[in-house]
């Protein structure tokens, strides 16, 4: 089964600042944003929308200690069937008018097209003490207490 | 910008079970993922993709206390231009061979179309002190420490 997913907008990057910015039919679902610290972008990976990427069902992480071998579905590779790429942020500001979502930071180049944004809520997504493999166990954590 | 997503495999639950059941062309992307103990799955939210279901902007989440009005993308609404469904979940064991991964629990209902499977990473899923909305604060964590 096939589905079709559209671009609500693109991730902008300047030298001083990350946005988001949202295509005008869509501004209106920012409302309340606001509210949250935090969010998930879902994210299209179109520089790997090609059919041999979205085959590629083992890697190397290049984040990972010892780069062991691994199935996509056991990495963040950029390399996967639906290249949906997916990062938390830490949400600055947002301007609905506009539909300017101004973040920290995102490990999205600039250009990406962006197909959600989800609020970011501790009672479904904040998992704590949960197993990694050793190789993956000297990432830095991007948003500690 | 439209682009195309593929179902990898599809939500089986059953009285005593769920799982998600891989397709086999993708099986070999769940290698090493029983070295995780839990993994975010992305799901096509297929009640949900219709045109007015997609285009609708503002809602009043079910889950919210008291209610408020939000754009959807500061809930978690079904109802989204782009329907990917998020969990995070429990991985309860791997099966390679046979392309069954077995959950304690997802909020998706038996046949749910699945797009991809990532590995929980705390360093960049794990958001301590992320600040909600009064209207989301009493809902209940689903893996606490």
């Amino acid at each position: 089964m096939k589905y079709e997913v559209v671009a609500i907008g693109l991730v902008e990057k300047t030298e001083r600042e990350v946005n988001l910015i949202i295509e005008s039919q869509f501004r209106n679902a920012l409302i309340n944003l606001n509210q949250f610290s935090h969010a998930i972008v879902l994210w299209w990976i179109h520089e790997r929308d090609t059919p041999e990427d979205r085959m590629t069902l083992l890697v190397k992480p290049w984040k990972a200690k010892g780069r062991e071998r691994s199935g996509i579905f056991a990495c963040r590779s950029p390399l996967r069937p639906n290249p949906i790429g997916h990062s938390v942020v830490r949400v600055a500001s947002v301007d609905v008018e506009n539909g300017v979502v101004a973040l920290d930071q995102i490990d999205a180049q600039d250009g990406t097209p962006v197909l959600d944004i989800k609020p970011y809520l501790p009672s479904s997504d904040k998992v704590d003490n949960a197993k990694i493999p050793w190789w993956f166990e000297h990432l830095e954590r991007r948003y500690s207490a």
